[in-house]
């Protein structure tokens, strides 16, 4: 066998999947093919169980949309596939039906902070001297900091938070509200205030970026975890105010989902 | 088991399913297997008939995009999902598909009265002193009003009505006409108006407005009871003249439902 | 039982129904359960044969997007549901897939001729003296033809022509092309010239538009009857250059249906 | 049996229709089964075989979003409806699924050569007296291509070439670009150029115009037919630039086909 | 038979194809009945191997929106389509579900480089007189590589490396951003910065651009081979800033993909 390995410069691929049961199929089950097809999953979920990844989550979805869900993280494309295709066949042929699916890859924001940047923020805001030894110390510890929050991005460990919500965006290129058209400064400074307004969320939500041009149909994944469901419409609905999302946003659907590991994901479902 | 408890810092959690029958399916049951539908239907509601939650209302639509319905209140966001569950699991294996979904929470109104808008009423257009005792004792009744109000909208009990309908509605974000670019005064002004037409079908038209962005795939949901269809009709029509409806309100689909409990839902839909 | 009564302060519930034939389901029934069928369709069409209501007609679609339609009037909302109910039931369950459907209620032209809009006309038009006797013998006349076309509006007796044409519709609100940021006046002008274009083909072109703000997902819904099928092309398109249809018109989808009893519905079908 | 009779002023109904074969079913047929199912569509394309109508032609699509196809032409909106019950009845039940269909009618165009043009043309580009016996001749000349022209629109014999393409399509109406605001002098100046294009084509591209509006979802579906798959691109695409299209033209779905006779599609399809 | 020869003026017919396997019904093949579908599909493969054409390649889809794709090459329009059936005759009747498909044709580019251009970039960038040796040597090597280039946009030989991703797109027609409304000279140079960016990604990406206006449902498709995922991110990302894409392009849906070979397939899926 030889499928081809394909990796990323840098960073992992993501793979989020929605499924629904066939509940007519699955009532036709007996007991112990629903208990195998619980060992199978539990067993995939253990199988791919790094912090980062080959990792994959389950949940439950909420509203009507879905039944179950996973995400997957791994560093080759047909490894994404891999996990993929280990989920579906823990559940007996027939029984799951796919509702909607994303891929993405983790990446860098474009509009990463800069050495000029962390000086800026030095001198300008800390009143430091440029060279000095407290301006050296400072600029070490920023470095630090911002290697450490792109590692984060490129390899993410999202916390295991109750909640899981999962939405599709694009920025806008229309009229004169077209983000493309905008020079890089311009873009970096709208970015800036949108962070803001993530940071104000900050052990209420964390969020998970993906990058989707050219790989899905819309130009990013937005993960979110939290741990209330209204921290999920709070800081989307305040986002929409900032003039990124008010003027350049465009989303696709909200799937908003419950974190079970498999046994649980079985109690909730009832299956 | 261990599902989780998500709750709301405030309000609970509102979901609103449509369904067809599978008359194919439902044909080929025994009439006992319907009875016991029906008990297991009429159990599910009396399991959840609290005034405001747990609760499930259930309806017939009326207009051939579905043939039944449920409203479901919960403050877990488990809990919604085990109403869901449980009216599902009422109906033989196969024989409900579902057709739309929704699911949002209960919120306060952006636009609330504040203090300063109530000395503003008494002031203005009471002409009372500010500090005298007239005035501190409307202000208690004025307060005590926004709290009882502030409660419903939190933790609703919608009159059970004949007539409900249900759609999903956006604010615009395109070009000239975008919501989300307007400063807090223009939008606190402009949706007064709209509530003013609101009062003007009190005790024709009782509404719940339920807050779905970051959730559902529109920003709100819009919950109408009446006695009358064409109130449904006078109200959405003369709302779409108001300037918030008229340049920035973008709607989803409408369903009509009639508000008939289980043994109803049998005869009318002739299950 | 206890389904509630929902009637509408004056007019009645108009319902368009559109399916197809499972031709699988069909072949596999025996002679005598397809005469059955008609035999139960025709006792449909004769239980409700009022001239207005409740009433209900049946159509073969023509073009491919359906098989046969129905149009049910009633004045109860649960009314229309039975009649609707009542159409599917004569079919063997199973045989019969829902293509479209719209529900919507007879109302009032807003912009209906007022005693102003008579006395003008006597006026200026007919260079009557106001209160004169000749004045007076017109407006009684007027009046009672406009009492008679308002009758027609909310409780229509359509002419059972050959052709009937189905299609919902909605006012733009976009840009500069925003209905409902036009005044009244401005609205009933533009109206009015709308109207004029619908005279000139009277005897050819019948139409009922009914109202569904609020209830279906478009504004309004138009249903044509006509002897001929470019009729129907033609008003439809010389209304387009209408500026009421050429700035402010959406349409949704349009069928063209033959008025067929159940019999030469069995016919025409080969059922 | 009393089907109404439904013909137009002048002119012919157009039927597109686009299926897939359903294998599954097909597979399961025995091999005289598909041999009458042939038979039986080539006894359909016999019956109906005029050269302008009552006629159907069959086709296989190429490219994946069909297999088959069929464009049927008939004086009465019942026979349409007619030929097209015929065909379907060719194959066995359940064999056959509907993918895509269009109903129309032949219209003259309404930019059409009117008397005063012709005259126009004999007087400045021929330098013709009016009035006299060269001028008189070239206008009855003209007088009958002209009528065979209109002839040819409205009773259309297309020729029968190895590939035909169809869509659907409208003149835009929205903001600064709305077709049915521009006068007829505007609109008939525009045709004229996209008329020049098209008779660029002459020999490799013949074209059908029927119009639609108020009878299907978009104002017109057009045919045409080709010897080869590039030139349906390329006049399409020389179109785009020309004004009508550019600024006017919006599209639905293209279909590109093989012209073949029932004996052949057997074979192409394989079944 | 007589199936319509049917080529074009130059170039050849392409077409993508996404399928779902029906894994219910794969699970009910025997080991045998699997094997003997992968040695059909080998044999597939085998027989259209050409370096250009006819040739299929097929790919495993990643992400969840399909299982399976192929491209096929082929100088006839029939041909395209007899890989098309070959490739689904290959499994048996019922286990592949169509998801996508997508036909054009190969083309040489509109803003092709000309023998004017050719001496503009001697004579300004290379500072070479013009009819001189050196000026005729250079122009002789220009023509032979602009034919070469020809040659491969006409009859384009892809590489076989790992991943291929495929979308269609339009050129918009839309207000003030209407690619169609500009001048020749305005869209070349426009398309040259375009150019730039793909030159940019050498080695690590390689396009085919086929046409599709009038033949598909977008003017163009896109087909881009890589070694790594977020090689497609980053081309169709940095080409969004450029403004034929950033004002002008619309895109469809994103289908990634893995090249395997049928072996390679049956191992990668399951099957």
């Amino acid at each position: 066998m030889s499928i081809p390995i394909v990796k990323l410069s840098r960073g992992i691929h993501v793979m989020h999947q929605f499924y629904r049961i066939d509940r007519l199929r699955w009532s036709a089950l007996s007991e112990s093919a629903r208990g195998e097809a619980l060992a199978c999953l539990q067993a995939v979920r253990a199988r791919y169980a790094a912090a980062s990844h080959p990792r994959i989550c389950t949940y439950a979805n909420v509203g009507g949309k879905a039944d179950l869900a996973f995400i997957a993280y791994a560093s080759e494309l047909a490894g994404v596939g891999e996990i993929h295709r280990a989920f579906e066949a823990a559940f007996p042929v027939g029984t799951l039906a796919p509702v909607y699916s994303y891929l993405s890859v983790t990446e860098l924001p474009e509009y990463v902070t800069t050495e000029e940047d962390m000086k800026n923020t030095l001198v300008h805001a800390e009143k430091l001297e440029p060279g000095g030894e407290a301006f050296e110390k400072r600029m070490a510890e920023m470095r630090a900091r911002q290697a450490e929050y792109e590692h984060y991005r490129l390899y993410p460990e999202l916390p295991d938070w109750e909640v899981m919500a999962f939405y599709p965006m694009n920025k806008r290129r229309q009229g004169g509200d077209n983000w493309y058209a905008l020079d890089f400064a311009a873009r970096k400074k709208l970015m800036a205030g949108h962070a803001r307004v993530g940071r104000k969320f900050s052990g209420r939500i964390t969020q998970l970026i993906t990058g989707s041009t050219g790989i899905d149909d819309w130009e990013w994944g937005v993960t979110l975890v939290a741990h209330q469901t209204d921290a999920l419409k709070e800081i989307v609905y305040e986002m929409r105010f900032d003039e990124v999302s008010a003027r350049y946003g465009e989303f696709g659907p909200f799937y908003v989902n419950l974190r079970l590991d498999p046994g649980d994901l079985w109690v909730h479902l009832g299956l």
